[in-house]
This record gives C-alpha cells, structure tokens and sequence, in this order.
C-alpha cells in the first residue's frame, strides 16, 4: 500500500503538542482519506489540552474534529463519495447494535467513538475516516468557513430539540461561541432571541450580531425576560453556562409550558429547581452532539450566510505554531473560533 | 334566595376540624349546587390538615375536591346541565387572560385558583361550582368509585404528559396512592409497569395489583431496571417520591432519550444529575393537575374497571367523624384512599 508523508500535531499531555512526520496509510476498506484544509479548535480540545481527558485520550493523540477538506481517496466499497469533493466528518462512530443504536438515535449509542478523542482526528494533513461519517459540501462554500459546520451541528441539533417555531422568545444563557451559534440557528428559526453573559467583551460581539443582551452581573435577568416577554417568560431556554447560576436563571425565566435545553456540560450536580418545573409544566431536554440532519441543516445554514462566519472565526493559524493557537485562547472572552490551516499555500 | 340548612366540616387550624350546621344559598348565575355523595382525601387535604397550609387556606375553610354527587340545582344561564346529573367536578378555576390561559393552558394559569383551597371545598352536602368545572358521569358508575375521578385524573394527567407507548418499560418511584395509580393508567397505556417503594406493606398491595415491585432498601434499583430491560433502562420515569433518592434513581434508571415525569412536589431543591440529562438526552416533564381530556379518560378508566377502585378505596367514614378519618390516615401505609360518605343513608 502506498503511504505518503504528512505532519501531524500530537498532544502529548501537559499543555503541549509536538509536531511529528508520519507516514499516512492509504485508506482502508469503506474509509475515506481526506486532505485536512481547516480545523478549528473546541472546547473539548481545550479540555483535552488541559489535561482534563488525559485517562480517555493518553499521551500521543491527534486531536481535532472541527474540520473540512478535499477527498484525496477512497478505499474499496466506497461508491458514493470521490477523490476532489469538498466535504466535512461527522465525527460520530457508533456500535450498531446497543439499545440507542436500535431505537435510532446513533449518536447517542452506549458505544460511541468520538473520531478526534476515541481515535486519531484531524490536526494532521492527511485523514482517513468511516466513509459513513462524510458529508459533502457545495463546491462553492469556503472551506474556512466549512470549518464551522460541526459546531454550527451542534446548535441546529440544540435548536431542534427545542423545536424553536418563529415568533417565540428565546433566551440562550451564555455568550461562548456556542451560545452565540445556538442564538444565531434560533433567530433563523424565527426565534426572539436575548443572550445572558457575564462577559462585556462577549456581550458587544453579541450585540454587533443583532440580538438583545443582559448581564447577570447588572441585570436580574428573570425580572427582565418577564417585563420584555409581558409576564410570559421565555419559550425557550438554553442552557450553556454551565453553572448554578445558569440553572438557577433557567428554571426562574421560563413560561409556562417553557422548554429548556441543557446544552452545557455539567461536571458537578446543580441543585434545580424541581418544584417549578411541577408548577409551571416546564420541559428539560438534554441534547448530545449532532444527528445527520444536523449536519444538513448546518451545511445549508453556513453555505446561506445564515450563520456569520466572518464575525465567529476570530483567528486563523497554521500547523507548526497549533501550540501558540491553544494558549492565545486561555482566558480570551473576545475569540470567538480559532481554525488551523492544515495544508501550506 | 331560597336556603337550606345544611353540614359541613371546617377546617380550624392546629389539626382539628368542626363540624358546622350553615345555611346554603341556591347556586348563582353560570353556577351549579351539587349534592355532594362523597370526598376523598387527597394528599393535600392531609398537607392543609398538618398546618402548612394555613398562608393559603385560613382558619375557617370548608376543603375536599375528590367528590362526587348529583346536581340538585341549577343557577341562571346554565343550559347544559340538569338537576339528578351524576357529575364530579374539575375543581380548578383559570382566569382567561394570562400568558398560560391565552396559549390554552388553563390547568396551569398564573391565577389559578383551586376550589377546596382558595375557595370553599367539597366537605359539605351542598357544593355550589362553575360549571364550567362539572363533568357528567354515565348513570351506572358507582359513586363511590367515581370520587377517584380526580386522583386518576391526575394520573391520566402524568401518563398523557409522558405519551407512555404500549410495550414500554415504565418505572413508578414511590408506591403512594398517586404512585398507585400512575401505575394502574401507564398499564391500561400498555406500559411494562415497576413499582419502587420503601414500604413492604404497599409493595404487597402493588404486587396484587400485578406490578414489578422493587425495594430500595433491598435492590440497587437503577441495576435492576438495567437488567429488567437489557441495559436499555426505563423509557418513561415517573418521579412520584418526592426525595433526592427518587431524583438520583429517575436519571439512572432513564434509557437514552428517557422521559421523566416529575409528579412529586419537591419543597427544596434536589441535586439533579445534568451531566445524565446532556449524556443521555434525557427529558423532564413537568406535570400539574389535569386538563379537561384527562378527566374524560379518568371516567372511561373509572366506569370501565381499568382502575381497580375496590383495592384503591381503603375506608369509607361519615362527616360527623372527619376527624378520626384524618388522624386515621398519619403514618399509615396500607391505607392508600379514605372517602367521606356526605350524605345519611
Ligand atoms: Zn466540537
Ligand atoms: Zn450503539
Ligand atoms: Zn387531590
Ligand atoms: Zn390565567
């Protein structure tokens, strides 16, 4: 089999990437090998970065799922896809046959294998993924900003479970990039949407977008979202801080009937509020990563300018200085997504 | 006015009622005078009779809201009801312009008022109502089973908020008469019915009535139920018990995509696993009272034997001895419903 030399970033635990040469393989049986252009850096590899992931993803990881490239070939039985397409991963390998798996709801399988944690992901020039994973994109999309699609999932999949309908008052309760997605895919969807966010740094990005801003540290943000909504409370809620604050504010500023979707990643138990979830018939509904339709709607909402990439990708760098990228995004409210360029010009 | 002299069980603070012989007015406009047959005692009888509710309800309050009775009279304008109607009433009251009345939830209205409650109740012969409150029972269902109108009602309620599909393994957290009876409507729904219940007297009564029974005390019950199912978990949880125990069974016990209904008035804050809500998809319901359809189903389940009211109804006493019912009713776990018969043979 032919291998073709490529760069790669492995985190090697303590804050600290090394680039190495390594030999890609070509792609094996219903895999795909895609020319990695951009990649953009998540929470979840800062997390990684941290040291926080260390027992799931060791010590000589390529980490990165955000991304989006040019299929350079494909392995056998793979019929569908070409070399030269466009396209993006949905980096979800699920079992097939756990009960999640069996109900339909791949993405959430017992099993799962998150490609870029669970196996190598795509801070490498050369990558090679379960052909079931791709998803093309139309040829004119910049590939930069093709880099947002997997986050901008994770909004669609976030604004879906809430089946947010047009007209509707939206509150999303903080400003990291993706509240401010999740706040951008609830307006197209017709929502009235309000962003909580302690961060004034946040808040102005927020407002330069259009839409209405409060800062818990100034405002009672449930007194304000009754008075704008006359009483009512907000339709919808999302839930991104991650704090008791957050859950305490999600619970107080929701409508009767009000659906409420965890999006933020709770690593301790809050204490909520289950009396008024009884009193005011209230909805929580967890919501994981990103079925295919997610990706879809993504694609299209990226590819319509229904999504401002511009004012979301706040830095672009390159390979070799990946490990400068991660520590400029230490403690900076102003970034929004850091892509890497995988490729030289 | 005509008036008629009649009795009627006041609660007086501290514990004790007084049996009052009043005068009562005939039924106003758009009003309907039942002639009450019997009252239950609900859960929050027993709460107002321990005095923590005394803020609400005063000192000289008539409660009781699980009736039923005939119409004796009826009040200027009201066309569809007749005198010698068997009828039980939903004993809510909605204000008509509020954010929740105006998108049709009236059962949850920001005004509510509560008859038995925040009005005088049903512990008296003559009971005037709204009608828009009153629901016709066919002729042949006995009285005394139609008073567990408004407990199932309830259920019906819970049962409908989770959308319990035949086939599905359901999990009832506390074995109380509610408990019981959500039981009893997520079976007639089709539901693979598990009763969690610290309680060995009641779980003697769930097994008679044909559940799965588990003990927390002696079973690791979310292991069990993973086991039950084929580590699937439990598709619908009902959250019946009212204790942080409850709430850490509900998200471990809870398959992927699971729906918890929360049943139970939780008067503190529990600590919720958010983390299980994100991992799983999880979904919490809230569920209060009833709509108008979940007493419509609640006398179809009633008058069809789909309750079974003989083991629900543990004691049936007179009003001249409300108060031994009540005191009857503390620390009492086989005792699961007490009616008040109204009316002398
Ligand atoms: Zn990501
Ligand atoms: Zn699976
Ligand atoms: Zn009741
Ligand atoms: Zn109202």
């Amino acid at each position: 089999m032919s291998t073709t030399e490529i760069s790669a970033a492995y985190y090697k635990g303590n804050k600290e990437f090394a680039i190495e040469k390594i030999m890609a393989a070509a792609p094996k049986a219903d895999e795909v090998q895609i020319e990695v252009a951009y990649c953009g850096i998540c929470g979840t590899d800062l997390h990684a970065f941290h040291g926080s992931m260390d027992a799931r993803i060791g010590h000589h990881r390529i980490i990165g799922h955000e991304m989006s490239g040019v299929i350079a070939a494909v392995g056998e039985g793979v019929s569908n896809l070409k070399a030269g397409q466009h396209v993006v991963v949905r980096p979800l390998d699920h079992c097939g046959d756990c009960p999640a798996c069996e109900a339909g709801h791949i993405h959430i399988c017992h099993n799962l294998k998150f490609l870029g944690l669970d196996t190598d992901g795509a801070f490498q020039q050369l990558w090679s993924v379960p052909a079931h994973t791709v998803h093309v994109l139309p040829d004119d999309l910049s590939l930069a900003h093709a880099a947002l699609v997997e986050p901008v999932s994770v909004a669609c999949h976030d604004v879906r479970r809430a089946n947010v309908q047009p007209g509707e008052d939206v509150l999303v309760i903080g400003g990291g990039p993706i509240g401010m997605l999740v706040g951008m895919v609830a307006k197209q969807a017709g929502g009235n949407v309000t962003i909580s966010e302690v961060s004034e740094a946040r808040l102005a990005i927020a407002e330069k977008l259009g839409f209405s801003t409060l800062n818990p540290l100034n405002d009672d943000v449930p007194a304000c979202v009754m008075e704008m909504t006359g009483t009512k409370g907000a339709d919808v809620v999302f839930e991104v801080s991650g704090t008791q604050a957050g859950v305490n504010v999600m619970t107080e500023a929701a409508a009767c009937r009000g659906r409420i979707v965890m999006v933020a990643i709770h690593a301790t138990k809050p204490e909520v509020d289950m009396f008024r979830f009884f009193w005011r018939e209230l909805e929580l509904l967890g919501a994981r990563v990103y079925a295919p339709e997610d990706y879809e709607k993504a694609i299209e909402l990226v590819s319509s300018g229904g999504i401002d990439a511009e004012t979301m990708i706040t830095d672009i760098g390159s390979l070799d200085t990946i490990q400068s990228s991660f520590e400029a995004l230490e403690n900076n409210p102003t970034a929004m997504k850091s892509l890497i360029k995988l490729q030289a010009d």
